[in-house]
């Protein structure tokens, strides 16, 4: 796949400043030639990293910004007041050389909790930080922020409207530490269209709670996940009514696609889980189904193994504490009906199972009853790479 | 550990049905010469094994039994009518051989999901299964009851009270699928105590709740969890009074150690963590706060690599949705402080926590605040074997 266009007015920069294994990228830089409107969505932990709390203060002070900075191997999160000091230092590092303030300057981390920043490696860090800025890539961008992930997550879309062309690029990192609010450790989406700041707001705001709080690696909620949404208006298309629709339905096709790529790069991940419940009391009963099952280590290491052991999805819904009638709950795999009536589908399962089961793509069907409850959800299955990955993580 | 004694008026039996793989022992039966009184704590799944309904209905209709037969290999669960009927013939088979009802044998059954018994099997193991009638031990019952254990779970104690001696001894199995209500798939406990039921069954219960629900491996909830409590006052002992609380009082001990030993032998397990909460706003928010650290993939990961990653135990405790105020939180660590006023204590924390980590047993001590909640768990680490075993459980 070869690396988005970068949407007009804007510029990236990558460069390696030590914070990960040396001679890795690690620090990405966004600048907007002129204020964009941005959105902001965090984690809901208690423990917010420092550049989450920051973030959240711009959010909250002002419609918008002129850039953002995201670094990896270093979360910047337990790290108390002196940590809050450093990220505010490394905005003004970057503000000071790009004329810019430091309140303009949206900040992102991850890696390693509770480590303070060397903050002379931001200082050397800068100068090739900003001899990059504007001919790094997209894909760039999304390789300088990978931790533990295998491969770079990216896309873009260049969408007509009723005013013309807009161009949108969007980045994401993921691998472990994925779950609800929100499904991601760090992403950035870029647009150049002209939009209000409340429109942009509220679009991304339905827009994640579709995609990224919808996929599910280990349960894990970090003290860092978050992602920005800037918009500049650099290609002058003013985006209003309808058109405004439009431009929400790319945004989820693109996270859609980033939040899959998670989810397939979970940690070790060897599958992806399309679990679909149906029928439930209510859409929160669905979802709380749809959770238990697919983070359920015995469900996930049965889907690793390719095993047909669909008994195992059953008694995940049976201890969800979700009411419902056991007679009522059906449940497919793969498209094969396995369970009804309290009692497996008198077929040979494993045969009918075993050539589905060996895809990438598992989809777990679930009907509680006959509620208008739904909800869909993406789950990575657990395989021993992502022990490996996480036993290991810091040696 | 030599097998400890069976109590007064019990003869226990094993036998290979064929449940397991050919020759591995797969059955095992308890018969009281007398009455026993009966005590029965069940899953709380929605999808309860056939031989779960018929103990409940059991503990429902009568105060006390003459036996209780325990089977692996087959779950009998997600086996809908045949299921229980199925059930229903096996206490028909142990009834009529010796001479009881078929509704005073309480069934348990542990294994695969969603198989149905073939119930030539049965009819084949009976003989062999009387033959062994007083000759096995408790040790013998506790092996033929495991699925996955890496070891048989077994203890006992003679206890001298008021009246005179009584005998307990109790087996356990174990390994996956342990978490809250309640930690075993399997356990029986036997004792030669004369007790009133009404006693009896209270204090189960209460030495359940501070037992086994606070020993999870990997938060799956089985649709088998069984407890039976049998005591059949063949020593002669009346238990009153204060001679209750001693009874208790053992009880709980030999439950706390069977539960030990369940999470020590989590499939694949290598640590023990002992989890306790306190200065919550009450008791129910330190468990879940002690639950979502005992179940998160990424803590159990990092001290099966003996990775002093205490940051992931802090982001468990902010995700867990339990309020509380980010600078009132104290982590300690195998009894080293590493966390407090939002940041790390200013000490080489690796070099402190590299050998504690190394030990089976890792303390994990949570503040909240300054609330009077309060809870303690066990919970295993994740680790290579949990995968192997349970991606190719069937195979």
């Amino acid at each position: 796949m070869s690396s988005p266009n970068v949407p007009q007015g804007f510029q990236l920069a990558v460069a390696s400043a030590g914070f990960k294994k040396p001679g890795r990228k690690d620090l990405a830089f966004a600048l907007s030639d002129r204020p964009a409107v941005a959105a902001g969505v965090f984690t809901r932990n208690v423990f917010k990293a420092a550049p989450v709390q920051l973030g959240s203060e711009i959010m909250q002070e002002r419609a918008t910004v002129r850039a953002t900075v995201f670094n990896a191997g270093n979360a910047n999160a337990c790290t108390g007041a002196e940590g809050l000091a450093n990220c505010r230092l490394s905005q003004e590092y970057l503000a000071a050389v790009n004329g810019i303030e430091p309140g303009e300057i949206l900040p992102a981390s991850t890696g390693v909790i509770g480590q303070q920043f060397d903050m002379t490696l931001w200082q050397k860090a800068i100068p090739e930080l900003m001899d990059t800025l504007g001919k790094a890539s997209v894909e760039d961008f999304a390789r300088a922020i990978m931790t533990t992930d295998a491969f770079p997550k990216f896309c873009g879309e260049e969408l007509l409207l009723s005013g013309g062309t807009v161009t949108i690029a969007a980045v994401a990192k993921g691998a472990g530490m994925i779950c609800p609010n929100m499904a991601t450790m760090l992403s950035l989406v870029l647009c150049d269209a002209a939009v209000d700041a409340a429109d942009w707001r509220a679009m991304f705001s339905r827009v994640v709670d579709r995609t990224f709080n919808r996929a599910t690696v280990d349960g894990d909620t970090s003290t860092n996940d978050t992602l920005y949404g800037l918009a500049n208006g650099a290609s002058g298309v003013k985006v209003k009514g309808d058109d405004l629709k439009i431009l929400e339905h790319a945004l989820t096709g693109i996270l859609e696609d980033l939040a899959y790529k998670l989810v397939q790069d979970g940690e070790g991940a060897s599958k992806v889980m399309h679990i679909h419940v149906r029928g439930a009391a209510n859409d929160a009963d669905a979802e709380t189904v749809a959770r238990t099952v697919g983070h359920s280590p015995l469900v996930k290491t049965a889907m690793y193994g390719k095993d047909a052991n669909w008994g195992r999805i059953i008694a995940a819904v049976g201890r969800s504490g979700v009411a419902c009638n056991a007679s009522d709950v059906r449940l497919s795999l793969c498209g094969v009906e396995v369970f009804v009536h309290e009692q497996p589908v008198d077929e040979d399962l494993d045969a009918l199972l075993k050539e589905p089961l060996e895809g990438r793509d598992i989809a777990i069907d679930i009907t509680m009853g006959s509620g208008p409850g739904e909800y869909r959800l993406l789950a990575s299955d657990l395989g021993h790479e992502y022990v490996s990955i996480n036993a290991d993580y810091r040696t």
